[in-house]
């Protein structure tokens, strides 16, 4: 089945205990097109100012990806993000954001995009990731992401916004934010009581859990020991699970959390560099090798 | 094989988001003794003052609770805690603290307790818990726990202790604080290489991790939705995976694991009512069902 995702293209100066990179390619658009491209072809919608060297893109290259949903905006200059991790680097500290290109008007979805039948919708303003579910009269699967920024200054546009999805990925401290609810299988219900039918919870290091109305899915973490960069590891996560869901063309039970173990194991491995530098080398087998082990490291006899 | 426990036995007064209760049966030696006797016969070992009334032992009578190794000190007062749950209550807040008889000597091992097999030293100075440790010539497995106050001003006296016991249990505080290293798999190895054979690593909602030179298990939590109160859940699942383990009589990889397993699920039983009220009354049928359960919630497909 189809796969679009609509989200940011960044250029991303990152600290972390393990060194510092700057100007380097990011964006929640970026990983998660890299990530589901593994399993599924996929269309990516953002937009960048005319400061982008489109040679940026090269690790995209001869991948699965469709960047004609790329716009280069004459006259803005592209989102840059500089963050911080620092002890158990399970929270980024934001030092500086421009977000230039980004705080101006969406990118349009180009004709030949309008029938995608699975989309995701990275984190922006809930009003924005609306208007862009609202193009997609076809799809079987709209999924979105969502922040901290938007649950406490946006909540009306927000839940809004979850009435419409199917969807939601987000990770522990927002879920618990947004249903003032500290317990996380309650947080989740309480959430598919705003319209998903799915709620993934992300937890970081340890793992995530899946609720919907038929199942309370725990899915464990792969033990990573080689952890230097976080950034990405949530979109990557999405664009798994995604790109596995869009290439089995369906939504059920089993698929659902075999979907979500792949985009687990795939953000084990955003993890292990900068930007999207071992994103951009694994493979589909890579993932399923991890995914094996991990299987048995999660053995409960 | 014989299973015994040495430990605090407390009065403990309790506030959590679901109440308070006051002067109520509390001690790493009373959650750890019910929770294994589960699974096996265990020996009680610890020491209360001459105003504890032997009434309070209700819940551990009709159990395979002995606790002829209970000294009863005359002219001393038993141990209090007062404590606070807040938030996610992932940690509690000490409020008032009344060591009172665990500030004198150790009770002594009654010698018909000194052939047992199974030892489990719950948290008390590394000193004493070596001292027990070496009243023990014939025990296949020596497991201790251990806190931030040891590991911070203790340190020669715990690296001795490490160095004869042959599983710590701990939680992911403790261990990060130990090792000095973030990721959790790496603070098990590097306490591995202080003696033990096995780490347990407790964390809480998040589940645990066991480490040790032959394995890397990754244990799911138990998704508790009714957490009342998580005094005693570590000492419960300490009792829990050491009563298995003691009626397995083994101490091999997936005998470890599925101790592990029960270890965990005793614990999520213990967090849903105050003091012991859950776990004096839970069965080992009660707990077979549930790690069904969970076995089915955290399959990886």
């Amino acid at each position: 089945m189809s796969l679009l995702v609509t989200g940011s293209i960044a250029i991303d100066s990152v600290e972390t205990p393990h060194g510092r990179m700057d100007d380097v390619l990011g964006g929640s658009a970026v990983y998660f097109s890299l990530a589901a491209s593994l399993f599924s072809p996929v269309r990516m919608v953002g937009v960048v100012g005319e400061d982008f060297d489109l040679g940026r893109f090269k690790p995209l290259a001869d991948k699965r990806i469709d960047t004609h949903g790329v716009e280069v905006r004459r006259g803005s200059k592209t989102f840059r993000w500089h963050g911080k991790y620092a002890g158990a680097m399970n929270n980024a500290e934001t030092l500086g954001v421009e977000l230039n290109v980004l705080a101006e008007q969406g990118p349009p979805i180009p004709p030949a995009f309008a029938d995608s039948r699975f989309v995701f919708l990275a984190n922006t303003h809930p009003a924005l990731q609306r208007e862009f579910a609202r193009q997609f009269g076809r799809a079987d699967l709209l999924v979105c992401d969502t922040m901290n920024l938007w649950i406490e200054n946006e909540q009306a546009e927000l839940r809004k916004t979850l009435g419409v999805v199917h969807g939601l990925v987000l990770n522990e401290g927002e879920a618990r934010l947004q249903t003032q609810e500290m317990n996380l299988v309650k947080a989740g219900r309480e959430i598919l009581k705003l319209g998903p039918r799915f709620v993934v919870i992300k937890k970081g290091e340890h793992g995530s859990l899946l609720i919907s109305h038929d199942d309370l899915f725990i899915m464990p973490p792969y033990p990573t020991e080689k952890v230097v960069d976080p950034t990405g590891c949530g979109d990557s996560f999405a664009g798994g699970m995604m790109g596995y869901l869009a290439a089995q063309g369906r939504v059920d039970r089993d698929t659902l959390r075999a979907a979500m173990a792949r985009g687990s194991v795939v953000a084990s491995f955003v993890i292990e560099s900068f930007s999207v530098e071992a994103l951009s080398r694994v493979t589909a087998a890579d993932v399923e090798r991890r995914l094996g082990e991990l299987r048995e490291m999660s053995r409960v006899v």
